[in-house]
């Protein structure tokens, strides 16, 4: 297998709202060292790729705000690599651009799509699934996934469903589901034939332009008046923009298709969608307090996750159990670990005060 | 009455470790606004005593470290009244150091001591008992002190008991007590005739000089050492105040004197000692939280008192009763309301952190 042809689409467009205050719309989750663990999110999804796809057929889209905050966490991609989009149009349309800017380049391409958010502790095992996933999609027309294997009845993902047959290190789509709801998740648990949605998606770019024809086609037309590479490029991507439908790739696509296979993948792996998730994967103390700093010190506090971005500001807390406390310089969240989910309501009051923006 | 021979001294000298993290050693509580009443503690003392007493006869007196600090806060007292102790020695020493200063100027002095960090919120009440405290004090050999008149069985505050005669405006002391345990303060409050100590103390120079020759002439000794308001005084202070003993003037002359009266008073006082007594005082909204900007957003949140020292960060609290919040740019605080006398206790295990002075 000649690397050549192998390219990687890292999407790094979310603002992680439900990561406030650390994540802002100004320096969103994927830009941030969530964890603790000294590489922010987008660093360490380029670091797990990088092993396998040469910088120069790695690509970036994120939303045109994030674009000199990209190049600056990952200096080895080019910098042209690293492409804006001029609004948030969801995954059908930034993946049918990167798929037209690299099939320009190299119409044999295989493209790994990657969120640039996720945890993915199983890094040996994520290379030799997504070297199975690229030689399946070179050698045929197939759209493949990696479906990681649940270890509990989770509301938060997305399933798919597969056509299990003789054990194998792939197997046929049979549908993809929305997030269900815990009843529906049990028994998905307990039939075996249902792996998380990850996003992570491998494809030849014939295979998926196939699908996008089939399925998207006024999309395909729009994106097909630009020239890209080209010096226009930017300018035409600015026009049409404003027309695309929003659509998940996995709405658009993958539900539609009939060429859908995935491999099964136990990665380790979380989107790190919520505080909560923060938590589970995070390293906690003798007490379960998961704490970002020797400056913060706790007293009769069980269950908390306790996240000071300056780590040189000290920090007590006391009488408290499975509680998030988030400090950074412009806003302080101290809310039970249940409501994480409200979140995105804060931010909301928060922008109602007068000259609220800021926070958010 | 000429006001000419009336004086008042501001005790400013506390490091107010009990009110961390807003009150730290460089900016101690009486440098805050801690009520968010626009003004400070000791601005506040100020402007309580100057309809009383002309400004040229204000002194201060605080550690050196502060006097910076006490001449901008308060500009119209002169920079030659606000005088630095070399280290902290109790009350005793700081209260001999400006009757000796105030007795070379003027042998018929009459002193007002007013802590600088206490609220008091019934002003005309207070001006009206410091006149008849300053009458009695220069017509008499009188050591006078303001009363205060007890709402609770407080066991955070000392008591004086008096001797009670045909109801008068004052009445003669039977003993100064230390803090009681709650069972004696309930019984304090049922007799009727025990008020609290707020430290307030009024009288002519040559009265307390009368008794601190009587029972700390050591101390006088060292004071007599040195020439008053001259350009060898600070020189004198240095040289004398390492040999001075740390006693308060409560436990040196108040509780052996013979001649102290007091005069009971109905303030709207507190010693605003604790976070708890900042509660109590603190404006609150529907909720019951005493919140300091409009910035700080509550849910399911009732009894917090939530101070964020920069107005314009937001703040999030979500489930949180009876809590004391507290945010500054070096540090957090959040703790149960009735584990506010553990912030010294904090304050310490941070100092025992690598580099953890920093915080106090």
């Amino acid at each position: 297998m000649t690397t050549n042809n192998n390219y990687c689409v890292i999407m790094a467009g979310g603002i992680g709202s439900r990561f406030w205050p650390l994540s802002t719309q100004k320096f969103p989750k994927q830009f941030q060292d969530i964890l603790g663990t000294g590489s922010t999110m987008i660093q360490q999804t380029y670091q797990r790729i990088s092993d396998t796809i040469p910088n120069e057929n790695i690509f970036v889209i994120t939303n045109k705000e994030y674009t000199d905050l990209c190049r600056s966490q990952l200096p080895l991609v080019p910098a042209e690599n690293i492409v804006g989009e001029p609004m948030m149009k969801n995954t059908a349309a930034c993946n049918l651009y990167m798929i037209n800017k690299i099939a320009a380049q190299n119409p044999e391409a295989n493209i790994i799509v990657l969120p640039a958010d996720h945890l993915i502790l199983n890094e040996k095992r994520f290379t030799e699934k997504i070297e199975l996933a690229l030689e399946l999609a070179k050698e045929n027309d197939y759209l493949v996934t990696l479906g990681i294997t649940p270890t509990r009845p989770d509301t938060g993902y997305g399933y798919i469903q597969y056509l299990p047959t003789k054990k194998a290190q792939y197997y046929k789509v049979k549908t993809f589901t929305e997030k269900p709801n815990l009843e529906i998740a049990k028994t998905f648990l307990e039939s075996g034939d249902f792996l998380w949605n990850a996003g992570i998606f491998i494809w030849n770019v014939k295979s998926i332009l196939k699908c996008f024809n089939k399925y998207l086609p006024d999309m395909v037309q729009q994106f097909n008046s630009c020239e890209y590479n080209s010096k226009r490029e930017e300018e035409c991507i600015e026009l049409i923009y404003p027309k695309l439908s929003k659509i998940s790739i996995d709405n658009g696509i993958m539900e539609k298709a009939d060429n859908v296979y995935v491999i099964p993948a136990d990665l380790g792996w979380s989107d790190l969608g919520t505080w909560t998730s923060v938590y589970d994967n995070a390293e906690k103390n003798e007490l379960n307090n998961a704490i970002n700093s020797k400056n913060i010190l706790s007293y009769n506090s069980t269950g908390n996750i306790v996240l000071v971005k300056n780590k040189n500001k000290a920090a007590v807390i006391d009488g408290l159990e499975n509680y998030i406390i988030v400090d950074t310089d412009k806003a302080l969240l101290i809310c039970p670990r249940d409501n994480d989910q409200m979140i995105k309501e804060y931010v909301n009051d928060l922008r109602n005060i007068k000259r609220g923006e800021r926070f958010m």
